[in-house]
C-alpha cells in the first residue's frame, strides 16, 4: 500500500510539463508550502500531425451535430446577461434519457448532476468526502488525476497494486478499505491507463464491503462513498453491463462519466454523476454557484440530441483498438513480443518491458507521433486515431523499434 | 474581529435557499462533519417578472454580439472532439487588450487567467494560498460568498467590521492584519452588498502594510497576497482608478475581474484576475486542467470584440443608479428618509432601518419584485433593472413601505 499525505503523487514517469514557468514563483508569496515545487498538470499541448495522447476522440464532429449546437448557442446567446440555471434540470433530465438507452438504467433528475468535464465532478466529491484527516483509496496503476484531486483538498491518497494483468486485486483492496478506512473508495472501469474493464461481481463485492468500513476522520459512524469513473465506458465490448445499473441497490455508489471520450466532447467540457439523490444533495453544497454556464447547458443538449452521430464511431474505434492490439502484439522488442494490457477502452498500454521508454517517446514524437509516457516503468499508453493516423503510428513504431535500447 | 474556523458564516439574513432537499441527507454518507446542515449556496432562483436580486445585466445581448459569439461557436464546434487550449493565451491577451483600453493599464499574457466565473478565480486563489491553518481577512459586511471559498479549502475566515458609512476602517484592517497574519487579505471594489469603492490611497496603505507581515501557516517567511474583487468596477463613477494600475508595483497584489456585470455575461461564467506572472503561476498549479472550455473562450472572445456593444448600458445603468438612489433617498419609512448607501455599482444597499426586512422582501415579491435578502439587518439590496423594472419597483416600494411594520 503506497500512501501519501495531501501532495501529489506524479503517477510514475509521467511526462513532465515543462512549458509551465512554474519554477521560477516569487518565494515570498504564501503558496500552500505542500505546493512548493508542483508543476500545473497536463500532458504537453503540441503542435504535431498526430496526438494520440490524450485519448481524445479523433473524428470532427458531424455537420448536423455542428449546426444543432450552433442553433443552441444563438438561441440563449441574447440572455447570456443572464445567470444560467444552476441546477441544469434539463441537461439532467438528458442524461436521465441517455443512460436509460445506453445502460437500460431508469434513473431521475434528482440522481444525475454534472459539472465542466469530470475533473470538476471529482473534485466536487473530494471536497464534500475528503478533506484533512481522510483518506481517498484507489488501486494502482490508475488515472493519474486522483492523487490531484486528493492534494487539492487536503486528502490522503492511498493505493492497493493492480495483478500483474492489471485487473483490480480485490482481497488486497478490501484489506487496505478495512485498514485505512477511506472515506471514499476510487474505481475505474475501463480503467485508465490500462483500459481494464472492472467485473460486476468484483465491483459488488467492494460496495457490500463497503458497507462494513466505518469510516476514519468522521465524526460519526459513516461508510465510504464508492466512486466509479466511468469516463470511457461506452468503448467497453457490447454487453458489458455498466456501473450505474446498480445505483439503486447501493446507495453509497457514485457513478463519473464524461463527455470528453466517446462523445468527442473534449472541448465542451461536460462531466455528469449518477448516483443516490443524497449523494447529489452533499455535491450541490460543495459546488460553486452557477458552475455550469448556459452556453455549456446549451451545447451538451444539443450533442445529446445527436447521441447517434455523436457516437457513429465509437464502434470503429473499438475496431481500430482491437486491431491495433492485435498488431502490437505481432512486434517484437529486443527479440521478444510486446506486450498488450487488455484493453476495453479507447487506448492501449503496451511494451511492458522497454528500457527506456521515454527514447521510444522522442523517436515517435520526432516523426510526427505524441503518445503518452504513463503507467508503471516499461510502458507506453498510445489512444486509437483515424486510419491515417493509426498507420503513421505503426510505420512510425515499427521503424523506431529496432533502434531503441 | 469575527473568526470562523473552517466553516461557513451565512451573510446575516442571507435569504436561505430553501428548494434545496438538502436537508434530508443520507447520515451513513462521510459527508465532512463541517458541512453538516449547510444548504447551497445562492440566491433563489424565482420565475417572477422582475429580477433585481443578484445584480445581472438587465439588458440582452446586442445582436451584432449574439451573431459574433455564434459564429465564433460555429468555427470551434467542430473541434470540439478535441480539448481545448489549457493556458487560453488568446482570451488572455484580449484581456490585456480590454485592460489597456479600460484602466490605461498595460499588462503581459503572464499576468492575465481566466476560469468559470470570479467563483473559480477565487476558489483557486483559495486553494493555492489558503488551507489548514491559514487564514483570510475581510471588511464585513462584503460578499456572502468568502467564507465559502474558505471552509471548501479549510481556510479560516476572520472579518474586520467597516465604518458606519461601510467605508473601509483601514487602521481597523491593518492592525488584525499583524494580529491574525493572514495568507488573503480580501477587499472588495466596489463592495458587494453596500456598492462602496475603495479609494487607492487606502489600498494603497494595505498593500504596503502586507509586505510588512509574515503569514501564519507558511513554513517559510511570506507576506499576504491582497486580492482586490473588481466584480462591478466598470460601473464606478468615470476617473476613478482601478487596482489593475498598481500590479506592477505591488507583486503581492491579485486584481479579480468578471464579464458577468457590467458585460452582460453572467451565463457564460467568465472570470479573470490580473496579477504578477508568479501568482498566475500559483493558480496553475490548482487548476483544473482544461478547466475553461473552447466554447466559452470562443463565446468570451466575440464578447471582447464586441467590447462598445456589450458595454453600451453601463452610462445608462450608472444613472439609472444615481437617480434609484436619489428616489430612495426622498422615500420615508416610519417617517423617517431611508437611507442609501454611496454605491459606485449596478446596486444599491437601502433602509438601514428595516425593523422586519422580510417583510418588506415579501410584499414586494407578492407585486412581482424580487430583491434580495442581504448584509446587515435593517437593509436591504436592489440591483439596476430596465428603465420598465425601476417603474415597477418604485410604484411597488413606494405602496409597501407604508404597510410594514
Amino acid at each position: 500500500m503506497t500512501t501519501s499525505n495531501a501532495t501529489a503523487i506524479p503517477t510514475p514517469n509521467d511526462a513532465p510539463v515543462s512549458d509551465t514557468g512554474a519554477a521560477g514563483i516569487d518565494p515570498s508569496l504564501p503558496l500552500r508550502d505542500d505546493l512548493i515545487g508542483e508543476e500545473p498538470y497536463g500532458a504537453p499541448q503540441l503542435d504535431v500531425p498526430v496526438c494520440l495522447n490524450v485519448n481524445e476522440n479523433p473524428y470532427p464532429l458531424a455537420d448536423a451535430v455542428v449546426q444543432a449546437i450552433t442553433r443552441r448557442i444563438a438561441q440563449v446567446a441574447p440572455t447570456l446577461n443572464r445567470y444560467p440555471d444552476r441546477d441544469h434540470e434539463t441537461l439532467r433530465q438528458a442524461f436521465c434519457d441517455y443512460l436509460e438507452r445506453e445502460s437500460h438504467t431508469s434513473l431521475s433528475v434528482g440522481q444525475l448532476w454534472a459539472a465542466n468535464g469530470s475533473n470538476e465532478i471529482m473534485l466536487q466529491l473530494f471536497q464534500a468526502f475528503g478533506g484533512p484527516g481522510r483518506t481517498a483509496l484507489g488501486a494502482d496503476p490508475t488515472y493519474s488525476m486522483y492523487p490531484e484531486y486528493a492534494r487539492d483538498t487536503f486528502t490522503t491518497w492511498t493505493t492497493t497494486p493492480r495483478n500483474d494483468d492489471f485487473t483490480l486485486d480485490v482481497d488486497h483492496l478490501v484489506r487496505a478499505m478495512h485498514e485505512v478506512r477511506p472515506a471514499i473508495v476510487m474505481l475505474t472501469s475501463p480503467n485508465n491507463p490500462t483500459g481494464t474493464v472492472l467485473p460486476m461481481d468484483a465491483l459488488e463485492r467492494v460496495l457490500a464491503e463497503a458497507e462494513r468500513v466505518e469510516v476514519a476522520g468522521s465524526s460519526r459512524p459513516t461508510h465510504p462513498i464508492v466512486v466509479v469513473d466511468e469516463a470511457y465506458v461506452e468503448f467497453r465490448d457490447p454487453g458489458t453491463p455498466s456501473a450505474v445499473s446498480l445505483i439503486d441497490r447501493f446507495p453509497h455508489l457514485a457513478v463519473s462519466r464524461t463527455m470528453s471520450k466517446a462523445f468527442a466532447f473534449a472541448g465542451a467540457r461536460v462531466g455528469y454523476i449518477a448516483a443516490n439523490p443524497s449523494v447529489i444533495d452533499c455535491l450541490r453544497i460543495v459546488r460553486m454557484p452557477y458552475h455550469l454556464s448556459a452556453l455549456t447547458q446549451a451545447a451538451a443538449l444539443a450533442a445529446l440530441e445527436h447521441t447517434d452521430e455523436q457516437l457513429e464511431q465509437v464502434g470503429h474505434l473499438r475496431r481500430t483498438r482491437q486491431e491495433t492490439a492485435a498488431w502490437l502484439r505481432e512486434q517484437t522488442y529486443h527479440g521478444k513480443p510486446l506486450q498488450v494490457a487488455e484493453s476495453q477502452s479507447n487506448f492501449l498500454l503496451f511494451g511492458g518491458s522497454f528500457a527506456d521508454r521515454t527514447q521510444i517517446f522522442d523517436e515517435l514524437l520526432k516523426r510526427g507521433v505524441l503518445i503518452r509516457v504513463v503507467g508503471p516503468e516499461g510502458w507506453l499508453r498510445v489512444c486509437m486515431g483515424t486510419e491515417e493516423e493509426m498507420a503513421t503510428f505503426r510505420r512510425s513504431l515499427a521503424e523506431v523499434l529496432p533502434l531503441v535500447r
